[in-house]
């Protein structure tokens, strides 16, 4: 026991242990388990009993001064040596650990819990206590700090191993076993996987944030109870979902996951600074998560795969020879109306381009589905038990036994969530999907109306009145859009999605299809209805160039701006700032939107690039040149103007890889469509003696033939590479084998129970 | 022992044990292994001994006479009670059993081995001691019978409960459990299955009879050996098939399983003697195995799912009062051309049948796959393990380490054979369907060059000319299916697929696409080409009455007949042969030719139905007539005129619902094309003042969305009822679950080995 303080008090001397020197006694106690467990049991029950209790006295000596101190000096050995960044000591603060095997010298603060103002003292005691209870007594097994003092406004959150482990377990993460290969981890069976004693090497940072955030959100009642200093009217009633409860309440305002200063500025030198070509997955996944680093993988493997019809459009615009002129045109957006008997090779180029673009964007989304399937292996989430974890807080349903996991938890009958889908849902999507080719036609014809009146009148009011459509139809459409995202969300909601991944995806789904529509009807209307390939062309490159241009300025120079001179100096001034109010200041930063915008943005100039780009060769130069540059301003955003995000481990890019796969066969048809439009290839006819009837039935029967060709293709490309294919039957054979090894167990442990009972009484012997 | 004697003596008083009177001493030591093993291991030894090599005197002396007393004696005992039907006693002739607790008293022959002529006495011991040599020592581990003599041409094959059970679990066959519901049967916990003591209760006759045959396809060579009998040229290398070797090398002629009288009976009885509606498909099941079950149950659901287009179609001719004059114009072959201005009503009810007929196919498809999936559950063979079994006897590649499962045995590279997928098989394919439409493109040509010499010269050699045409057609068309169907075999023999039903599966792919390519191309040529609807009419009509005609005959008529008058008698005579000869009397019925051409003329029906029945509305009410017939005349024929084919556990009916599904989808294109051609369409869009292109414009965005339509259908409806997803759900948890907790107790016994390893060196006291 003397050893181990005098160990502690020579590396408080050397300034690790710096917050412990204003706790006096409660130190030596709490920070000596080690020893303890050397001279037997007698101090656990009282240990264990300490742990459950946050000690009330700890928290507010530990709290006001000590942290701060710890704080700076922590931040002063950062500065030098870099090693110990933003960790606090095990000892004051923080609430004990419940088991023995999760004590280390020094906790990682990973979430932070902002309270509301109004929150007394023996609620944050009650939460913090809420928090740190074991899991059989209904808390969340976490590890909690008060911040600076008992009656400040947020709790620091960090996980204890064990919790950590049993978490990863929940979650189905594969992690890597003994031979090397990836394996579903198993709790018992830790000592097999590699790095399962340092979590910070086990777990990614996102993951460990993670699950802190799930351990909150699945915390709930035991029994019916009422929370310290909350009115009885919050009441929790049993199996009551707690953190929502809090969060209606006000209690709890917000829950975010911490930066990792250190982390992060290694990151961005590897992600953005350089001028590296490769991106950092494997980093960015560690620090954000796989959500982010799906996204960000994607768009990686979609800017490389630009580079083929960039070059095909380019040599096909360079031949035509009219690159430049068109680029003029487009961009000054001068009347001058191409001609429309355009010249032999620009059209063949044209039939070229769309030929191409079918072949290429199936490929291009079936080596997406291999590479997916393979980042998935590579960051263990290929083999995720959402199915079987814990429902999402927000599910609810009757109590009863789940069938497949025999928990208690609500149950939804699959059945009426399809009802409530075909009979609620698809109506009320298809309304608003009416409403906004409502819209469109009110917006044309009172174009034309308005155009006709200034033909007639042809006066200053009238050229006025010009403008009044599309200022109408911009309000309208951007009202339409924000009823529509609430409405989605409830609609959601309605349905009530069991697994947290189901919820995203259908949410997801319904605001893509409007957005889709909204971006894409134009387009359709002048390529199906106004049959008019020059406007197509006119639009679709003002729609690039503009769109593109309002991004990089809104995505790049107005961050920089913005980091530069608003954030860059309130940022430096805090650098002495106690580590709670640099907690704190996280929260100034905005919430990080979610990847929706970027992925829409994505999905958009696929379809340009898919659908539309045989009439504009130059889109796919348009779009690389614009990806290159996106890449590093999404990272730089991500990684210095938000808050940081939780990110749930995911498998795949879910319904975007949906929505990618729906839009290359919808190409299919509006190559074939644009190519029947295209002016050389009816003249062709005319001089073939077709008919257009003719002519239109054989681009018919010839779009089917290539639908059923890109069918064919997707199917014989396989969806995984095959050492990932073998992998997996691996892993199901082994599971198999379990099975049937565990049945095996048990019938042979009957077997030797059966042995000994034998030993124990032998049968009568008669002769 | 005497106690045991006495049983068996009385036992054969009583005419049970009849062929063991002629065997003396031989009775006596093998049919006491029970109390052999009352009296401790020391016969053990001796008896396993004899258990791996026939006795030859047991078999001369068992043979000619006392199996044949034994048949007769079993014969008139099945006569009167019915209850041991062909089975024979344990002891003489059959090897011994290789572990005690398979040892019953009665074995029960399975399966008869036909062996060529000139087969040694040598090569036939050998072979049986192969046979019944446990699987350690490069055996089948089952029960051999030499029937007559050591010389005689067949042998009589069983097999003992723990082969049974242990193959069993390796094609991962699921089983009723304790609980009552199916598990994957799993050998180690075989006690706590249901009925798993009693073979004949625990797995069906088809699956027992699967069994030995996949034994006997499995059996390989251990080393390099000469079989005893056979040149030097036929030497058996290490690995070797060694069943694949025999007959090649003509000593097996022919391994068929054997037909049970007495079930037969009782399954023809409740199948298709009576009236009744329902056809007793468990009882299929068990007798022939879920692949034919799974045919008959389709065959039985896609009848009743005709009665309601059979409606409409009824009620539409019945209003459209036609139908009785169509039925005489299309049976007498008439030229009466329908007159092209339809009555009004008529064409409404061919737009209803057409929009019909396209809802119906996607729902009757999902709603099959859920009835499907049921079955599947129902037979146990929703689990099935193919994958992780050993690959088909026919399988060849370099020796090495299945990378899954860890069994040495041939590797073949995925990418080999998809690349000789689409290099080899799909050009030679297509080069096959390119002939049959040089083949139909040549009819026409000829038949158009006929009709004009006949119009120029009119004589009697000119009309004989006119049949010309048509007859080198036929022969054109017999003679390529013919090659066509060799070539089809050898490609998929050169893809060298690695699981049986992955063979089955190309290969029917194959023969499925060029039968249809036959079948169809005539209509579609006319409705697509010739455009011309009366005619497809006509065509429709004759095709469905004429096929169905011949079908009845040849299905129903002559099979009556043949059974009445050429098999009836042949079979009473050998009332009173001995067993072995009605073994081998089986032999003389013609081999089952598979489901091939039962499915072929579903799928022909199905087709006529969803693609073109809008211009035939009584397609529904003829196909479902037809069938009602064609389930008992199909029950008929599988059970009487054929020898029992062997049928490997099947969990669906594989490509054949993939060929329904996009027969399906073809129907979409094929309705919208028909309805384009209606007549009353066109006159409506003439009226309504709609160009040909804009109608045809409309008819391709109307196909598109009616796609589109489908799609949404078939993914909202499960493929599985929901009792079945969970049930699966449950088995993939708890095989989740088994493989946790055997990484628990490997390491739980990890520790206990850690802390006995504590207690014996304690660890020394440091104060």
């Amino acid at each position: 026991m003397d050893d181990y303080f005098n160990l502690d008090c020579k590396r408080m001397r050397d300034g690790e242990f710096g917050g412990a020197t204003a706790v006096g006694l409660e130190t030596r106690t709490s920070s000596s388990p080690p020893c303890q467990y050397a001279f037997g049991p007698v101090f656990l029950p009282f240990f264990l009993l300490k742990g459950l209790i946050m000690s009330k006295a700890g928290a507010d000596e530990g709290g006001a001064g000590g942290c701060g101190d710890s704080a700076k000096q922590l931040e002063a050995k950062d500065e030098k040596g870099g090693t110990l960044l933003s960790k606090l000591p095990a000892g004051p603060g923080w609430t004990k650990v419940s088991c023995p095997c999760c004590f280390s010298e020094r906790v990682e603060p990973l979430v932070v819990v902002k309270l509301g103002g109004k929150v007394g003292p023996e609620t944050k005691r009650w939460l913090i206590k809420m928090i740190g209870a074991p899991q059989k007594d209904g808390g969340a097994a976490l590890l909690a700090h008060p911040g600076e003092d008992a009656s400040g406004d947020i709790i620091v959150v960090s996980a204890p191993r064990c919790t950590l482990l049993r978490a990863a377990e929940e979650l189905g993460l594969c992690k890597t076993y003994r031979g090397g290969d990836m394996e579903a981890f198993s709790y018992n069976d830790r000592d097999n996987f590699k790095d399962s004693d340092n979590m910070e090497a086990f777990l990614t940072l996102a993951e460990r944030q993670y699950i802190v955030k799930y351990e909150l959100d699945g915390l709930r009642a035991q029994r019916d109870l009422r929370i310290p200093g909350l009115p009885e009217s919050r009441m929790l009633q049993k199996r009551d979902n707690i953190w929502q409860k809090l969060s209606s309440a006000g209690v709890v305002v917000d829950t975010f996951p911490l930066h990792n200063r250190k982390k992060l500025k290694d990151l961005g030198e590897a992600w953005y600074s350089g001028n590296q070509l490769a991106q950092p997955l494997d980093s960015v996944n560690d620090y954000f998560g796989s959500a982010v680093a799906f996204y960000f993988s994607f768009l990686d493997f979609y800017t490389w795969s630009l580079l083929t019809p960039a070059i095909l459009g380019l040599t096909i615009s360079y031949f035509s020879g009219e690159a430049q002129k068109e680029m003029v045109d487009s961009v000054s957006g001068s009347k001058v109306i191409i001609n429309d008997d355009d010249s032999g090779p620009m059209i063949s180029g044209h039939m070229l381009q769309a030929m191409f673009s079918m072949i290429w964007s199936t490929v291009f989304m079936e080596l997406w589905k291999r590479r997916s399937s393979s980042l998935s292996y590579r960051w263990g989430t290929m083999n995720l038990a959402e199915r079987f974890a814990e429902p999402r807080p927000n599910f609810h349903g009757d109590l009863g036994v789940n069938p497949v996991t025999g928990r208690v938890e609500p149950l939804f009958p699959e059945w009426k969530r399809d009802l409530r889908m075909v009979l609620v849902s698809v109506p009320v999507v298809g309304l608003f999907l009416g409403l906004v080719v409502l819209g469109m036609m009110c917006f044309y014809w009172g174009e034309a109306q308005v155009k006709q009146l200034h033909k007639d009148w042809d006066s200053l009011l009238s050229q006025a009145l010009l403008y009044i459509p599309s200022v109408l139809h911009i309000v309208y459409t951007n009202m339409l859009g924000n009823v529509y995202r609430n409405v989605a969300q409830r609609l959601t909601e309605y349905e009530n999605h069991r697994e947290e991944s189901a919820f995203e995806n259908h949410l997801t789904a319904k605001i893509l299809v409007f957005t889709f529509f909204n971006n894409f009807a134009v387009l359709f209307h002048i390529a199906f209805f106004k049959q008019d390939v020059p406007l197509l062309r006119k639009r679709l490159a003002s729609l690039l160039i503009v769109s593109q241009l309002v991004n990089q300025v809104t995505e790049v120079v107005i961050p920089f701006l913005v980091d530069r001179f608003i954030s860059a100096p309130h940022r430096t001034e805090s650098e002495d700032d106690p580590q709670e109010d640099k907690f704190r200041n996280q929260r100034t930063l905005p919430v990080f939107p979610g990847l929706f915008a970027e992925y829409i943005e994505l999905l958009v100039q696929f379809g340009y690039l898919s659908l539309f780009s045989c009439v504009y060769p130059l889109t796919a130069v348009l779009l690389l040149i614009n990806n290159i540059t996106e890449i590093r301003s999404d990272a730089y955003k991500i990684c210095n103007l938000f808050r940081k995000p939780f990110s749930p481990p995911v498998a795949n890019m879910g319904v975007w890889q949906v929505a990618f796969e729906v839009l290359s066969f919808v190409s299919v048809i509006s190559n074939c469509w644009l190519l029947l439009l295209s002016p050389r290839l009816q003249e062709l006819c005319r001089e073939g003696g077709l008919s257009s009837t003719n002519v239109l039935l054989l681009a018919v029967f010839g779009e089917h033939v290539l639908i059923l060709i890109k069918f064919i293709m997707a199917a014989l490309i396989p969806d995984e590479p095959d050492w990932i294919r073998k992998k997996r039957e691996q892993m199901e054979y082994t599971s198999m084998q379990a099975l049937k090894e565990q049945h095996g167990l048990f019938f042979s442990s009957y077997q030797n129970k059966w042995a000994s009972m034998v030993q124990k009484f032998p049968p009568p012997l008669v002769n």
